[in-house]
């Protein structure tokens, strides 16, 4: 029985959670949720799952931190938008729990910081993410130091066939309908259409998995059949596959390396009805893939700023303020204008992240 | 170091065996190496890497027993045609040595047999062949009893948009020309063709990964790109891909579970240039499947009769004295004829082996 933590119980990854614990009452004591503006839902969600009071946070002033280091917890799963998913990550590592990570911001701004927080606390960063628990789903039978190379697949997103014109006059209700992921947030689905989701992505992986970023490359595979694949030193690959269905990669961080039934819908590969097609991504029509490749390279600070400002870029675009190729546009201005502090304090990270936010947003 | 001694040395498999210990003389010492026909290239081959004679079998009086035995080495390569390999392949795992397995009878004739002598004596069987070692590969991460369900790939053989006039009329031309894996025996391209081959993986399948026939699956996948599938418990299914070249599933089988760079050519997903397509068999044009799976399912001696029978059908298609239909007709006659006997000795499967021979031959 191991004993769960949410951090954002009311959003899509934290009730799919809630819906896989639910599949596994043998399994899962859900003993701590936090909720920022639904708590109606929250005090239902304790109900059905008997979480007492001390495990209940809610409101703007959630204190997430001292829910993430919760007596008696072995994992805090951190799906929760922000920079407070930073600081909950880290007291959650502290406190020696293992955290399942939702949250992308964690990595990308803060990957170093955070990896060596589950190292010197001997605990372990769990991907829940269809991509990276993929990733880590291939590389479990073979040693560490096997992986020649990790490719995360991209669905290509809804304008991976238009041209630049079409893509320059893109409003946000076009981006908004996602081909293959139902429901998806309205922010990581324009992530998804500039691709930047995917160069998140990539330095999400650099740091999970220990990678130099050429090690790591992206194929466009527009079924979402495929969640990643990884090349070993002797030629093999390994891929995972499976249906869009965020459950099963959140049951797997939580039980890893257990692979118990929760009853979820199931792939049947003789009847998938499509062929799978895989491409190089155009980085020219997706300059966002590159300038995730920059920002992890420079590191530091950079990967906080890239993550800041494409935010505030892409609420403008939400806003019809700037146009959907104005986006990485806004990124690479705050970037050049960025001399990125090395090995960065969690202080330094959130300072670069408001200064970026600000850089984006201060003419609008 | 792990020192290897390879039981058809000249053949398919043993050469490419020695290509891959070519490549890692760090890893792999070739102590011993046997050879019926090609005495010339088997002389080379004990210069080349170095074996004394005490390690050189040749002729069709070979010992391979004693081979199999050999002192000092750690895993044998049983990579030799017929029924003299269920002998070596018992003999090494009695001695106590690993087995990296090419030879399908083996396992199809005398699989109850093989890995109760394996699991006796504390060693492995680990598969030769691009199928079997994804699974293997695929596996290897989760816990023993996670499996759901095995998805064998099949190219689908040079008939599978054949109708059935037209693979009535076929001649032994026709189905040696096998559209994704080049160089195979002339035998085993006719299974290919029939899909016994995929019959009789499932057959071995079921014995390496004690799996009941049920939940392993034949998937047609022309490409020949996914070597197979795993469907576990969870919901999730783990594939393993690369190009079509034996010399990684040899490698795998003899550095498990380590991933060395052998140089081997890579797959490069990103330009495999084609869709990859999955589709059920058609069991009603390929009736060798369920003859596979009712041999497994009667067990006992059965499996040997459905693989002597088909060999020596595929030997009366290939001199033209009966139609390629005629072949599972004629397997199943003789299955039809045989009284399984339950858990057989080495010498109940060999003279049930010999007997099926005589039922499909006397007439001819």
């Amino acid at each position: 029985m191991k004993r769960i933590v949410i951090l954002g119980a009311t959003g899509s990854i934290g009730t799919q959670t809630l819906d896989v614990a639910r599949r596994l009452p043998e399994r899962l004591r859900i003993v701590g949720l936090s909720a920022r503006h639904n708590e109606e839902l929250l005090r239902r969600q304790a109900h059905e799952f008997d979480v007492p009071p001390a495990g209940l946070e809610c409101g703007e002033e959630a204190d997430l931190v001292r829910l993430a280091r919760l007596d008696g917890a072995d994992a805090v799963v951190v799906a929760v938008a922000g920079a407070v998913g930073i600081r909950a990550t880290l007291a959650a590592l502290e406190a020696g729990k293992d955290v399942a990570l939702a949250t992308k911001e964690v990595l990308v701004a803060a990957g170093e910081l955070v990896m060596a927080a589950a190292r010197t606390n001997g605990v372990r960063v769990l991907p829940i993410d269809s991509e990276h628990s993929a990733v880590f789903q291939c590389v479990q039978g073979s040693p560490a130091d096997s992986v020649e190379k990790v490719w995360l697949t991209a669905s290509g997103g809804p304008f991976r066939e238009w041209g630049r014109d079409r893509m320059a006059a893109a409003m946000p209700a076009d981006a908004l309908n996602h081909p293959t992921w139902p429901a998806m947030g309205r922010k990581i689905t324009i992530d998804s259409a500039t691709l930047m989701n995917k160069g998140l992505e990539t330095i999400e992986a650099r740091w999970l998995f220990d990678l130099p970023m050429e090690r790591i490359g992206i194929v466009i595979h527009p079924q979402s059949v495929i969640h990643s694949l990884v090349v070993f030193h002797d030629g093999s690959v390994l891929a995972q596959l499976g249906l869009p269905d965020m459950r099963l990669p959140i049951e797997y961080a939580l039980l890893h390396p257990e692979r118990v039934d929760a009853g979820l819908p199931r792939l049947d590969i003789a009847r998938l009805g499509t062929p799978l097609t895989f491409d190089p991504p155009d980085e020219a029509r997706f300059p966002c893939l590159a300038l995730a490749r920059r920002a992890a390279q420079s590191g530091g600070t950079m990967p906080a700023v890239l993550n800041a400002a494409n935010e505030a870029a892409v609420g403008l675009f939400l806003e019809e303020k700037i146009t959907f190729p104005a986006i990485p546009e806004w990124i690479e201005r705050a970037m050049d204008a960025h001399a990125p502090q090395p090995r960065p304090t969690l202080t330094q990270i959130l300072n670069a992240d408001a200064w970026a936010r600000r850089q984006v947003t201060q003419d609008f």
